[in-house]
């Protein structure tokens, strides 16, 4: 089914902290029509991920942060509903970064990645085999170069990037201790994703537990949320560890710096005496070019079943805000995706 | 003239904050004799350097801290006096890192460095030719990796460390700024070793004349001090700067965290945002398989003329813990060398 209406999701007013609804508004404007070489793209999923706090914001950081009255940015899967381009037939799926969350948009084909006619769980472009999984991916094996034996710690342990960090790196052969919030999630991430330990980060004992489970320190700490993970984790650090930063998760809605004393010499003093290294990195900039290489082996691993993938899909672009604000407060359990659109 | 007697200085006690003479004391006691097998190695230069601070406390850190009177530790210089071992000939120059602050001391030749019958300035293989000039090269060519265009800050700019980075940094084609204190050594990095240009930190406009110095950001920062000048080069770093760490010298006295707020996490996020890369190291530790390499070069740069080095060479083993405090606190201008004994 069809419609002559689009609706749109823009950013209404920049957050002081948490994000609200009415930093949102949903709009419902005239459905565009593609001019010559251009295609209609019809969303089918949004993905919503923890980076779109930044993005928000105006603060300098590695993007152009969005304008008030901006459509939201974000991934999507989408069909392409009407073609003016030769390149693309109706029915086909593509993976576009330039919609966000609207549920229509023109392309010119640039910049689409083709997923073909009948793709098996298109959503998971969005997923373990797009950006979260690729980030896990070069972020553990280039940055985090874990060899087999060693002990690697990640957060989120059951989110897109950290389930997939602690799979990849039971492959290698190394000790996996997984940190998440709450029983349910440590437990997923044991029996289902085959890590060694997961640790509740809202266990009020969590660093002693968290050094409990890692008796031969840590050696390689995957960092994507930062704050009280971090704290714990600093002091169980080897000499040598090395520590890939994808993301701070913990510290996105902070309005000001924490409270004192002054810590920044704590962490330089740590990375001297321990010889860590500590590298940041945005995936398609960093390593776009190497991306073949992870296809190639991540759809091997989930086709022999050694990557498992969860996500959870809400349904309807109206729901998105509520659901990006309960992602802040790690409320999902799983990739996170908005099924804004019936396929075609 | 040779002696009967050994003169030492171990470590009274540990310091609180700057180190002080009376956390020193010399004692006299019988000069050693070389059993089968040993050498008396009589010592000629003893070097000072900052990383003995971090000895003399029992914080963790990378190398096990002295015991109440120990012999403090550090490389020296030495000749062969006497020897009952056939792979040492009396007068032979040596590199030994277990002698320490002492006039004489025996070995059984287990990591001495033989540097020769006449070598021509001995004293450098504790500076240019050694351990300082080892962490220069490799800290900025494998962890700074710079490539010819791009900006290099370092501090101690006249120092051993700083002054071979700038120098390499020139070498590559690189845009060169110093850091150092006063107005003399700043004059010296520019017009002696060929920086772009050397700013005072003691200056009341530190931070703002460094900005002005570093149009284009900073690309490579060396650092090997800390505290206000990684404060002030902070907001220059650009995308995919590095940040090899050799030293922290301006947190070593420090008895306590410097006041609020909390600017951990704005480290954490500026590593993430601006996808630093930042990295510990120990030079013999981590690069000592790569010695072969540097020293090939850097004795073609020095007989080219193309590294200049500058040593301060202050007489008496009994004048080293002044001369380590005033190191601490800046005082020394160029590589601080001990002269201990006159050759034989």
């Amino acid at each position: 089914m069809t419609d002559s209406t689009n609706q749109r999701i823009v950013l209404a007013s920049r957050p002081v902290g948490a994000p609200t609804p009415e930093n949102f508004r949903l709009e419902t404007v005239a459905k565009p029509e593609p001019k010559e070489g251009e295609v209609l793209l019809r969303t089918i999923y949004l993905s919503l991920d923890p980076y779109m706090r930044g993005r928000m914001s105006d603060a300098e950081s590695y993007a152009e942060p969005l304008a008030i009255n901006d459509v939201m940015i974000g991934g999507t899967v989408c069909q392409v509903e009407a073609s003016n381009n030769p390149d693309f037939q109706v029915g086909e799926w593509v993976l576009s970064y330039t919609t966000g969350w609207q549920k229509y948009s023109l392309s010119n084909g640039v910049g689409l990645l083709k997923l073909g006619v009948n793709p098996t769980n298109p959503s998971w472009a969005l997923g373990i085999l797009g950006m979260p999984g690729f980030t896990a991916y070069m972020g553990l094996l280039d940055i985090g170069a874990p060899q087999a034996g060693e002990t690697i710690v990640v957060a989120s342990a059951t989110g897109p990037v950290g389930s997939t960090v602690g799979q990849i790196g039971k492959i290698k052969g190394c000790r996996v201790v997984g940190i998440a919030g709450g029983e349910e999630k440590c437990r997923y991430a044991v029996e289902v994703l085959g890590m060694d330990a997961c640790i509740d980060h809202k266990a009020e004992d969590f660093a002693e537990q968290l050094k409990e489970a890692c008796p031969q320190g840590i050696d390689v700490y995957f960092e994507n949320v930062g704050g009280k993970v971090f704290d714990a984790v600093m002091p169980l650090l080897n000499t040598k560890a090395r520590m890939p930063v994808c993301g701070l998760i913990a510290q996105y809605n902070a309005t000001s710096l924490p409270e004192g004393p002054n810590r920044l010499s704590q962490l330089t003093g740590l990375i001297l005496t321990k010889r860590l290294k500590v590298q940041g990195f945005i995936i398609f900039d960093d390593y776009g070019h190497r991306y073949g290489e992870f296809a190639e082996d991540m759809n091997k691993w989930v086709a022999e079943g050694k990557i498992k993938y969860r996500e959870q899909v809400e349904v309807g672009l109206e729901n998105a805000p509520e659901q990006l604000i309960g992602l802040l407060e790690g409320k999902n359990f799983g990739k996170l995706v908005i099924e804004v659109a019936k396929p075609l």
